[in-house]
């Protein structure tokens, strides 16, 4: 038995998110397809975690079981032509068989990002949202500020989340200027449902000059949901990295083997 | 009479390039049809130049002419909100009624994207062509120098191009590397038909290491398009600016037009 560990990239915009769905485009849905077409049998695909409808990624990590024994490097260039354009398979890596993408992820990255300008762009749409107004990117750090750390995050959670505790510790949130693109960057070990896209809404609030930073203090020891700011747009949202122990040494040898 | 000239983006994966053409998708049709509904009477929209099929625009320009006394701004913002999200309009500005897009450009510059990658992307793809293999970028810049300067380009436009003389001046062509992508800058006053895109499929053969650079100088003085590389693809291929004397001051006075 091999367990086969895939990275993925997709662009969200025309799936119902990751999980399977029953008769709706879903990115697991057609990984699975893709890769049950190449190994013949029916596979179970773990993952690193959920996206929602219109969220996109740059590495989205899941892992199968199977006994087939294509070499690593065939099972790219399959997955590669067999799944849609708008998902794309970055590394396929033979893992121990205990190891999960979910369980043994120590930190995942998300990126919301911002197109701040007078005039849309035709290529940023889809990925990211059109502010119009000026922000205050130095006030919205200071807010963001507040919210790093261990706490109870419940104003910042979907009224659908069903993670049993409310309680998270963020890593960091960074705000990173490529005018006309602003990126906040929150990094932790997991987070709650709409989590990411809560602070992003709260945060840009902020940054409109509708709320002070030190409003952020207020709403999170608040525990209330209706306190915070809009869960903003999915598609400004993407999963930009999951990190694991020894994936350093494991790209470094991958090199080697995609290049025959 | 006034002379309102237009900074257009565009994403050109879903029209049949710039020029009108009856039934089908182009941007001239759209941009057209926009202006008319705004000014309630017809117009001629003259261009900087057209556009194949496919190919993007970062900065296309052209102007009308009308009577109407909408400011500018207005413009601006009614245009924008006609026109389908993979056109928008970035600038805005009243020309001395003689000022012509076309006969008054000082350059034009084109940008030709490789994604270098084992990967293929699903956020670049439709706006640059996917290389598996490596590129010796140091011997593509060293066979573009041998492009440079004016001279008979015979041999690196198509068989369609309907110009009457295939003489060119060159002024600059830069390779940028940010991996994984590979931009080609080209910039002249003027080019042929599909000259950018048979230049860069020349290069690319260079950089592959099918042809060694001096082989541009045997391709150039042939005169013949069947010794030159293939017309790359479109959708690789931006207009990225096209410069008029005066641009500078005009776009800073607009700033405060368009803050209102």
């Amino acid at each position: 038995m091999r367990n086969v560990r895939i990275d993925l990239e997709y662009d969200g915009r025309n799936y119902c998110g990751w999980q399977w769905q029953p008769n709706l485009p879903t990115i697991e849905g057609a990984v699975k397809q893709a890769a049950e077409t190449m190994l013949q049998h029916s596979i179970t695909l773990y993952s690193c975690g959920r996206t929602d409808a219109g969220v996109h990624a740059e590495q989205h990590v899941a892992h199968f079981h199977t006994e087939v024994r294509l070499p690593a490097h065939v099972v790219f260039r399959a997955l590669n032509s067999l799944l849609p354009p708008d998902i794309a398979v970055h590394r396929v890596l033979d893992m121990p068989l205990d190891w999960s993408a979910r369980h043994d992820a120590l930190e995942r990255e998300y990126r919301y990002r911002f197109y701040r300008s007078q005039t849309p762009s035709v290529f940023w749409r889809g990925r990211s949202l059109w502010i119009e107004r000026q922000l205050d990117v130095d006030a919205m750090r200071e807010a963001a500020g507040r919210l790093v750390g261990k706490h109870d995050f419940s104003a910042f959670r979907s009224l659908h989340c069903d993670a049993e505790s409310p309680v998270r510790r963020v890593l960091e949130i960074a705000f990173e200027e490529n005018p006309p693109l602003i990126d906040m960057r929150v990094r932790g070990h997991a987070f709650l449902r709409h989590q990411v896209r809560t602070f992003a809404g709260t945060l840009l609030f902020v940054g409109l000059g509708k709320w002070p930073p030190s409003k952020v203090e207020d709403i999170l020891a608040s525990k209330d949901r209706a306190q915070a700011g809009p869960t903003l747009e999915p598609h400004g949202l993407t999963l930009a990295a999951v990190r694991y122990e020894g994936d350093e040494e494991r790209f470094a040898a991958q090199e080697w083997l995609l290049r025959e």
